[in-house]
Parts: C-alpha cells; sequence; structure tokens
C-alpha cells in the first residue's frame, strides 16, 4: 500500500467502481436482465455518472471502448479473469500486461487473489508483478482478495474476510475489494485487518434497492472507503437512480432510507 | 478488440477465411477426398480467388508458399495448433512466434483458446502474449474460440457458443470464430455478444452445397461478418463454384439458393 | 555467507529481528490479544527501541510505514509467506523482488525455506536468485530455515535443526533463524554447524517471561547471535519492558531472572 | 520449411546424414558389434565418405570431434536427446542451445518430435523456438517426427508415417526423418504428406545388407530424399563398404542388388 | 567436452577432488567421526594439500572461504544439490548461478545428473544452461553423473555406469564423477564409453585405508583419472596420511600397498 497511489480512481478517497466484467467470468446470462449491456458502450456511458470512480474492465472491452471515453472515466484494468466454463481448483489467467494496460491510458490495476486456494502461491506471484510493474507506472492497485477454493467452507465468515482484507494490505495492494462479511461489526474487524489499505464492499449479486442499499450504509459506517458493483447497477432498469442513491451513501454517509427517497 | 485492426484480412468489413491447417490439426486423411490438396500450393492458388480474405496456414506451409503469393494472398498466421495423435484435456502448442510471423508478412494471428478446457488458463495467458506482441506489429487478432473439454456436454449451445463469442471480445480478439450455434436467433446472441468484436463462422465438416450455404445465410442474416471453411470448399471437386456462391452469399447477401443457381 | 553482509541488520555482531508478518503468515487473530498492533504503525513505533536490530515485514506494510521510519529502523525485507489458508506441501509465494525491496531502501532479504518439503527444490531455487540480487544490492540475507512437510515427523529435533542451520549456511544465508531444538547442546550443534553463518533463535508462540527470556539465555550461551521475535512481544501488554530485558540478554549476555529483574 | 535451407547438409538435393547419438539415447550397448566405434573419433572418420552428406551428434560429442572435422564433415547438431534409464511418456530434454550450436559451426539442427505423447505440446513449442533460431543464424532444420506413446499402437502404419512427415512440414522442418512405414506406397504417401519437406529414411536397427538396400531403394523409388543411418553403418565389420552402397542407392538411384554387387 | 577446458582444476591431466558438500546432501551428521570438520576452514587448510587439484562446495561455503584460500585452492563450483530431508523422485536444486561463480572466482562447475529420474529431462536442461555458461567464462565442467530413481535397480552395474559416463561425454562435460562398478574390467569400459572426457571414480562412504587405495588403484590401471573423494579423507583422524597416498597411487600410479607403506 502506497499513500495516495490510488487517487487517480478515488474521489475525496472514496471509490465506486462500476465493475464490469461478468461477460467473461460468468458468460452474457449476466446481461440477460437488461440486454441493451451486452453492449460494453452502454455501460461506459452509465460510467460518466459522477457517482462512478473507475469502471473495471478486461482488455478487449478497454481496447474497444476507453478511447471514447478517457477524458469522462477513469480506467481500472481488470489484468486477470477466467470463464465459469471450466471447473476446478480456484484460478485466473492473466489476461492482459501492465505495460500494455498502461500504453492504453489505465490509471489503475485490478487483480484477483483467491487466497485458500491451491493455487494461491502462483496468484500471489503473478500478483507481485503485476504489482510492481504497476508501481513503475504510478497506477494504483486494487486486489479482488477472495478467498476460496480447497477446505474453505464459508468464505464471508469475519475471520476469513479480515483475513482477505489484510492479505491485500500485506502484499502491497491499495484497495482491497472484499465480499461484505454479514455485519458491520465483522466489517469493521476487515477495515482495521487492513490497515492503511482501503476497503471496499463487493457488490454481489442484485438484491432490492434497500437491502442492498443498507449494506452499503453498513459497510461505510464500519469504515469502508466505498463499493464495487456490477450486477446491483447494470441488472436494474434505472441503473441511473441507483447510482444517485449511491452517491448519497457512499460519499456523503447519507443512510440508505434518506438516499433512496431523495433519488426516487 | 481494436477497431479497423482487421483491415488486411477483410473486404468490406466481411471476411472469408479459408483455413488451411488440416495436415496438423487431423493428419493428411482430410486430404483424402481431393488428394491433390495435399499440395499446399493447390490450396494457396484457391486463395487467390477474390471471394476469399485470407489464407489460414501453420508456420511450415507459410515459410514454403508465401514468398510467391505475398501480393495476391493475405496471410494469417494460426499461431498454436496440435495432431490428433494424442488424446487429452484440449490444449495447443504455440508453434509460431509473432515476430517471426511478421517476418515472414504476417498480416493478421489466428489463436485457439479451449475455453472450458483445464488448460483454459495457461491458453489465456498464452494468448495473451500473442494478442499485445500483434497489437505491436499492428497485426489483426483472430480467434479460434472453441469451448470444449472437462465438464462440457454440449458444446455447440447456445449459451456455450455466445459466451464463446463474448471471450473473445474480453480478451482482445478482432475476430471470434466460433461454431454455428444450430439457429439464427442463437447465432444473433452470439454476435450482440461479441459486440465490436466481428464473429465468423466455422464451416465444420463437408456438407452438401445447398445445406452449407444455407447455414452461412443464416450467419450472416444473424449479424456474423463471415466465415472461415476448409473442408467445405478444398474437399469439394470444385471448390471455385463454391467460391463464387460464397462471395454472393458472404458479401452480397444474396440467399444461399439464389447463390446456388448463379454459380451452377 | 559473505563477512559482514548483515552489519546493517546487527549490533556488535547480534540481532534482534522484530517480526512482524503474521497478519499475512497466520492472519489478524494473531493480533487479538493486544487488538492496537493489527495498526502497523504500532509496530515500527516499537521497532524505534534500541534493542531492535531490524523489523521484518511483507511488502504491503513496508511501502505504507517505512518511509516514515526509514531513519530510525533496519527493514528486512521478508520476501516470501504465505496465508494458512490452504492447507498442502509447505510452499512459500515470492511476494517481493529484490530489486524492488532495494528501492524502497531495504536493508536485508528475509526469505523461508521449507527444507524437507516436497517443494525444497523449488524454493531452493528461489532463494539463489533473491540471495544473489541481495549481493548485487550489497544486501544481507537471512533464511527462516524450516524444516517441514513430508516425513518429517518431529522439526525441532536436534539433528533436524543443525541441518536447517547447515542449509543456510551452504546455499549462502548470513544468518539462519532456526526453531529453538530444546536445550542449549542440540542449539550448540546448530551453531557449529552452521559456522560463520549467524544463527538466531525463533520466538515462536507467545510464554511467560522468565519461560521465554530462559530459553533466549540459553540459545546466547550456545552460541547463536540473537532472536527473531513476534508474538512473543507485541502480544505482551507491555512489550517495551520484554524488549528491554531481552536487550540485556543478548547483548549484554545477562541472565534471564537479571534481566527480568532489571526491567521490573 | 524453407527453400534450400537444407542445402549445407544435402548434397543434388539428396542427404545421408550419419547419426550417432546411440550412446545418449541407448548406452554404450550400442558399440558392443564394433567396440571401436566407442570412439567418436572413428565415426567422424567414417563421415568424411563421401556418401555422407552430414553427421548427427550430441553437443558433447561435437565439441570434442568437430574442429578437427570442420573441413571436411557437415555437421547436424542433435539439439535433443535423453537416456532410456527411465520410462515413461516419451520426452527429450533441450541439451544444446541452438546459439551454441552456432557458435561450434552447426549447418543444421535435428530435434525429435514425439507426437502423440503426452509431451506433444511442450516438445512442439520447444521446436518452435528451435526452429526460429536456427532460421537467425541460416541454419537448416530436420525433424525426426517420431509418433509414440499414449494411444499409439503401431507407430509405423501407413496413416502414422504420413502424419509425421506432415507434421515436419506444418511445423516448419525443412528435411523430416521418419520410420519406414512397411511398403513403397505407403513411403510415397508420407512424401506427399511433406510435400516441399524432404522425406529421408531411419535406417533402424541392424539388418543383412540386401534387405537394407532394398528398403531403402523402395524408400528412394517412393520419392524419400535419403536416409539416416546409425547402426546398420558403425555395426558393420566394414562400414565403408555399405556407405559406397548407399552412395549408388540414393545420389545414382541404383538397385539394392546393383550397388551391392558393385561394391562387394 | 572441450579439450584442456579442466585445465585449472587438473594436475598433469590426473584430478583429486576434495568434495565437502555433504553438509546440504547428508546434514552435520557426516562430519560427526571428527567434529572439526563441521568447519569449513578446516577442510578447505586441508585442500592446500598439494595432492589436491581442486575443492568441491556449495556457494555458501565458498563465499565464507573461499577469499582466504584462492591463492592456494582451485575452486570447484558445486552448482547444485539438495538435502535429504525429504523423499522422492531425484533430483538436486541448482544453488548457485555459473554467473555468480565466475565472479567469485571459480575454476570450474560440478553438476549432478541423476539420469534414470523422472527428473533427468529437466536435470538435462538445467545442465545445458549450466554448462553453456562455463564456456562462456572459460571454466571447465564436471558432471556428478549418478543413474538413480525410477526403475533403477542397481545403480553401480557395469553397463549403468558406462552409461553414466557416457551421458557426460555426450551431454559435454569435461570430467565425469561416477560410481565404481565393481571391477577394473567395468571401470575400463566406462572409460572407453566416456571417450575424451576424463572418468574420475566417487570416493563413496568410508572404508578400510587398503581397501579404499585398492579400489583407487584399480580405476587408475582402468584409464580413470582420479578421484572425487570426502568422506575416505575428511572421516579420517589423519586425513594429511590418506592424502599422501592418493597422490602416489593417483599421480605416480603407485600400487596401493606401496602407497601406504611409504606414507605410514
Amino acid at each position: 500500500m502506497k499513500p495516495d497511489a490510488d487517487s487517480a480512481i478515488t474521489r475525496d478517497g472514496k471509490a465506486l467502481i462500476l465493475a464490469y466484467d461478468h461477460g467473461l467470468e460468468h458468460g452474457p446470462v449476466d446481461f440477460e436482465p437488461v440486454p441493451s449491456t451486452t453492449d460494453p458502450a452502454e455501460v461506459f456511458e452509465l460510467a460518466t455518472h459522477d457517482a462512478v470512480s473507475a469502471i473495471a474492465v478486461q482488455k478487449g472491452v478497454a481496447e474497444a471502448q476507453y478511447p471514447s471515453y478517457e477524458d469522462d472515466v477513469a480506467l481500472l484494468a481488470k489484468l486477470n479473469g477466467t470463464s465459469n466454463l471450466w471447473m476446478g481448483e480456484p484460478d485466473s489467467a492473466v489476461n492482459w500486461s501492465v505495460d500494455y494496460a498502461a500504453e492504453l491510458g489505465a490509471d489503475a490495476i485490478g487483480f484477483t487473489l483467491y487466497g485458500g486456494s491451491n493455487n494461491e502461491v502462483e496468484m500471489a506471484e503473478e500478483f507481485r508483478d503485476a504489482q510492481e510493474a504497476a508501481r513503475r507506472h504510478d497506477m494504483g492497485v486494487v486486489m479482488w482478495s477472495y478467498p476460496r477454493g480447497q477446505g474453505l467452507k464459508n468464505d464471508t465468515s469475519a475471520g476469513t474476510i479480515a483475513y482477505a482484507a489484510r492479505q491485500a494490505l500485506e502484499l502491497g495492494a491499495d484497495i482491497a475489494k472484499v465480499k461484505y462479511p454479514g455485519s458491520k461489526e465483522a466489517m469493521e474487524w476487515a477495515v482495521q485487518s487492513a490497515a492503511d489499505t482501503k476497503v471496499v464492499m463487493s457488490g454481489g449479486s442484485k438484491t432490492d434497492d434497500l437491502a442492498f442499499l443498507g449494506t452499503v450504509e453498513s459497510a461505510i459506517d464500519a469504515g469502508a472507503k466505498g463499493l464495487a458493483v456490477g450486477r446491483n447497477v447494470f441488472q436494474r432498469e434505472n441503473p441511473t437512480q441507483i447510482l444517485d442513491a449511491l452517491e448519497r451513501v457512499i460519499y456523503d454517509e447519507e443512510s440508505a432510507e434518506s438516499a433512496l427517497e431523495a433519488t426516487r
């Protein structure tokens, strides 16, 4: 973790990362609720919303869209990822070199680590190379810190999420993206464990407005610095409305109810 | 996907790729229907047909033939491939470096990804290196996106082919070569999933003229930008005739029946 | 082992290394006895104690804290490490390149070798690269020499610890960090086996003051040159007091009882 | 396959390669029929015979002998090879870098590919590196194309040998060394499948003069461009005599019987 | 094998290599017969004996001792080695780069190959890199050629040792260190199989003076060029005496009995 290294993808030290790599990770089926989101241009448009501090995409999507949006959107290059067509001990291909991400104008890199996987050691070494290359390019580093695999029964327990946040700190991430561990207290432990590394909550699968915003509010209360979200935005009929509400909860620290009311 | 990166192997944004790596992938047995096609020179001659926007071959064939055809044929360097002498989880050797392909004058690279294979992660990382090297040489990138392997029962279902097309986009291919998913609707889903990445249909094993052309017509109707074909051309007694017909179906968007009639 | 290569992390040829990579190796649970130690800044403050000759941390913690402490603390860059979220034959990811450690101002590198693991060969080769890079940067080399894994029943027997110390010498470490083998005589064997490579005792899990200091005294009597300690310092309510006592036992070669009395 | 790349190891487009890597592949037991052939100098002397267009040896033998023979013998650097002390899925170590082979004055490289082995993919990628390095040094490329391993029951069937010859072409070899597939017709198929890549027959284990020469005659009749032979030369009491006869069969296309009579 | 490449570690073409890597390979237990030999300085002193043409040690021992002995002792850098703490298919870590060995002033490199191991292919490729790097530095190359592992029942049979010696030649070693195959005749076969590569006998575990010297005499009679010995020297109470005797047997080709008598 390097102070201020993430400034290009944060706003007043907070972050709302619009994640859009579901086409690779889950397949086009994730776009069925709102078929127009199959088109990356539609989601880049969304990312121009003031609430969004960065968009996270894979290389091919960035190549196609980023040249048209580089003045309006901060690019978080999601370096690794894989399909769910295969089943096995969790792993992720590094699909993008940091040098090429920098050449395309990326502001930061994103990298998944499956702590607890039999592939943890290899993934951590790939992360090392990416993190140090990002430092050479003055790019921030976000870790998707997702314990998963061999022997991990409950991957959102308080201890597991605190551990995940700590791994992000110790290995050199500026921002740790972790799942919500179920309570504000558990999130506080994760935030403390990450120390100077910022913690952002992972949005997860789509839930209703209040439940979703309430979880975000709880995370912010616990000291989290924001959210990385995909489906809970782009699978809604009115994604702008939820972004408006998220802006209030994250940056203005309004309550979920108040934010929801104000943006209805 | 990078706009216009594939211009050297397309014609008016459409593509008819003559694929000729069957000697490696299947063995000389594929040349038995028309033995003279064992000789690469014969197939390079075919590739001079106006309908053909590029020929896809392995390195050794390109070394032997391309110097004689570089003014008349666009070269798509098929970088990986393997024999069918071994059986195992799908994989493919990278037989050709991009730098050497560029030195021989290749206009684009072709690369197979077996999504869903236990080797997907490794293949995706090999693709990364190849794709970024192609960018440095201003060469287009075509992905043979073929889900195959562990746990994949039906590799031409609509969802699988749409996923395959999406992988090509997200990982950075300019053109996705996918199998025909059985219907125009399914092909439309694949085309939409690929967004700005062009989709071309894979020709597959030899079928009769009308059935074959009808499938191509359906793919074009669905928004596909063309065809990559081998056996359905070179295993015919009169390959020029089918190329004439394909030219009408692909570039002029004629119906299969009309094209067939006009070229008989 | 290269004479004087470790001078930046020793004091009069002795060493008290404050180890603080437990957040990665064991998780935040190790900070529960004294929750404020979750914050790396708190432990870096401790490291400014005169008794401490170096602090050993992972990359991310060094990035965040070392710029504020570089005039007061010597940095031992712990290059490899892994979580205990996975279970398998012992292994450790190399999380930090030596070049980057040097850039951050590290004075020496630390590296775990699990001799006896099925991964020993690979780990030894990673150590080779790290050790030689450290030589190029005039940095000292500390090996956490911890026999562990396949077939090793008792990893603190006299023979195993002497072997561990010898591995550190033969492979090129300046300091060998080994577990206490249970007796002064066994520690003497380890010290002799290491020859010119200094041996420091590993602190292990927390024990009571006298028992802990008594073991340190025994190790020093046996010729060990110090201690690498984490939990036995930062899990105490009054870590400064135990550091005061350790200073007397290690550098002044006082007895445990006398040191304890003087610092109460 | 690159036109004329093999000119330094052929004579009038034909080749008689004296192979002498049996000490590595089979052990010294292959020298027992004529013990003096244990000494590489003896076999290099043989290689000065006019019939021999190149000698194929491993690195250590070349280092010791080639400086004395570089004016009289063409050197084919056999890059990979392994002992038969281990048993397992066929594989071969790359024992020699192309750069070092070039430095020693090698005229071409030789490389074994075990098509059909579980190691085919890895071996093909090693071949890629070697083949492209050979191109940079203007050295010819010979592939020992030997389908072997998992699931291959009869590795000299017509289809397998034709496939082996085709692999050599597609992967970029100038000369394919294949086993005799049992008949002139089968050899013709192999020769056609290799197209512009020259096919040479592998000599195999020692047989009697007429049977051996008859097979060579049949291969030449089928369009093969020569022979790579070891034991059928150096295990004979009078190796010069068989070389005299081979010269007639290969370069002058005499019949086996006539050549045998003329050289008795 | 390159003529004269080993001149810095031989004397009149003969060699007595004092091997001292037992602390890594077997552990400190090998020093128990004469505990003072735990200290590398003691063994380097021994190596100044006129009979010793080189000392073979691992990197860490060389770093500590060689600067004090570089005028009196030739350094044979034993590049690979591993502990016996793990059990598995024979393998050995490369602990030392050739470049760094050269920087320390090494005169030659030593490398173990376990022919017949499932790791033979990988070890041979590591040897290739080391051997070619040694050539760039004009350093000699010694192979510890030790068939071992999967399926090798009797690793000192005449055929196995002759094969081991041959592997050393073909792969490019200047000196092959092999085990004594049980008889003078078997050793002759090994010596002939190695051709211009010198063969030295491996000393093995400690035996009585006459038995040991008798075996050396037999090896020398068979054409071996010397001995690589550790325990049979440093585990004796009077190692200088046995070195005096070895000098007579190896360099003066005296009989074991006469040499023993003269040095008593």
